[in-house]
């Protein structure tokens, strides 16, 4: 039986699962939830995930929702076909990629994502910036940056010399990032502009972009 | 070589790995880092995390940071001695403990650690607490209790009827709040508050908890 994946094309979340599966080459099926009618937020979503978002991951009996649990789980389960996101050999490499996928979730995801919000989502839906936001959080994420352009500086990768899921965990809110005038922040910086120039451009995600339209049904 | 453990005593992050570390029976030396003097912001501390913070795990060679990403790499090289934190033998039990490590991650600790800030350690400090930041993530952690609270009639665990690393998560936080007046948002749910008092009575954490006095040198 084929996993069954609930989302929304342009949601972050989703895309990041999106990309895990088609980097592991697995075979799912996408059932689109209608995020502006508010389905994630009805009762028979809700029994799905409690906490009323998308995506979630259904595999037989099993139903999994936290789109970071959800890559786990698909790079546990399918460890051998496609791409080898979490170098589940080498337990050094892996512990690497587990810190710099907490690195993102903690550090990175936290700054990011009131700015895509504030100068992209919230403008699609007609509502004004808020400057004090923008500001506080690009300079948050500019430290993080500056941390990245130096790590960048030891190892093509994040977590090494190979593209792992930390970097892929990077990659739907900074597609969205790259479309306001803050790209600037990642534009500025020689190293981490090519990590995302090369992140950014292999095929998964690419697949998957095509469907990232937030704002426009 | 036994591992090193670079923290401080009395830091949510630091007593997380503790924690962890004492339920997989695991031997390490801790090497205290003096936060009052600033020492984690020193350059030798900024060679082993450049985010300035701890705790810092060493294993030989390795180097790792960020407290979630520890315990994993612990529960991941340590299966077998101690507690079985992820229950690695069962691929659906394991992807239900991500989830609820997960949701810690995304949704309780944003709530919980502000409350936390401001009410117990800006104090201790002689900072006032801030009122409207209190009263935001009270009722933002009242959304997640009210979820958990649910969850813990299907379940005596958040994953299951096992405790796990997702369990072990929640403690070096709700134990500073059970120390503030907001331990009612704990106390006044029957199904979270019992399981509280079950997590926060195990041997390891209570050893752990002996020195968790945040604010005091």
């Amino acid at each position: 039986m084929a996993l069954k994946l609930y989302g929304a094309a342009m949601s972050t979340s989703t895309s990041l699962v999106l990309t895990c599966l088609h980097e592991k080459e697995v075979d799912f099926e996408f059932i689109p939830v209608d995020l502006f009618a508010g389905e994630h937020k009805q009762p028979h979503f809700g029994a799905k995930n409690p906490f009323g978002q998308v995506p979630v991951l259904e595999d037989g009996d099993l139903t999994l929702f936290e789109s970071r649990a959800i890559t786990a789980y698909i790079t546990e389960k399918y460890k051998e076909p496609g791409y080898d996101l979490t170098r589940h050999k080498k337990l050094e490499e892996a512990a690497m990629v587990k810190v710099w996928i907490e690195v993102e979730s903690q550090r990175y995801n936290p700054a990011i994502a009131p700015i895509v919000y504030q100068l992209y989502v919230g403008p699609l839906k007609g509502v004004a910036p808020d400057e004090a936001i923008i500001d506080t959080n690009i300079e948050k994420l500019r430290k993080v940056l500056d941390i990245y352009e130096e790590r960048l500086s030891c190892s093509k990768y994040l977590a090494g010399d190979f593209f792992s899921l930390a970097d892929l965990h990077h990659l739907p809110y900074t597609y969205y990032l790259m479309k306001t005038s803050a790209a600037s922040v990642i534009n500025e910086r020689p190293r981490v502009k090519a990590w995302w120039d090369d992140i950014s451009s292999r095929p998964a995600f690419k697949k998957v972009a095509e469907g990232m339209n937030f704002g426009q049904k």
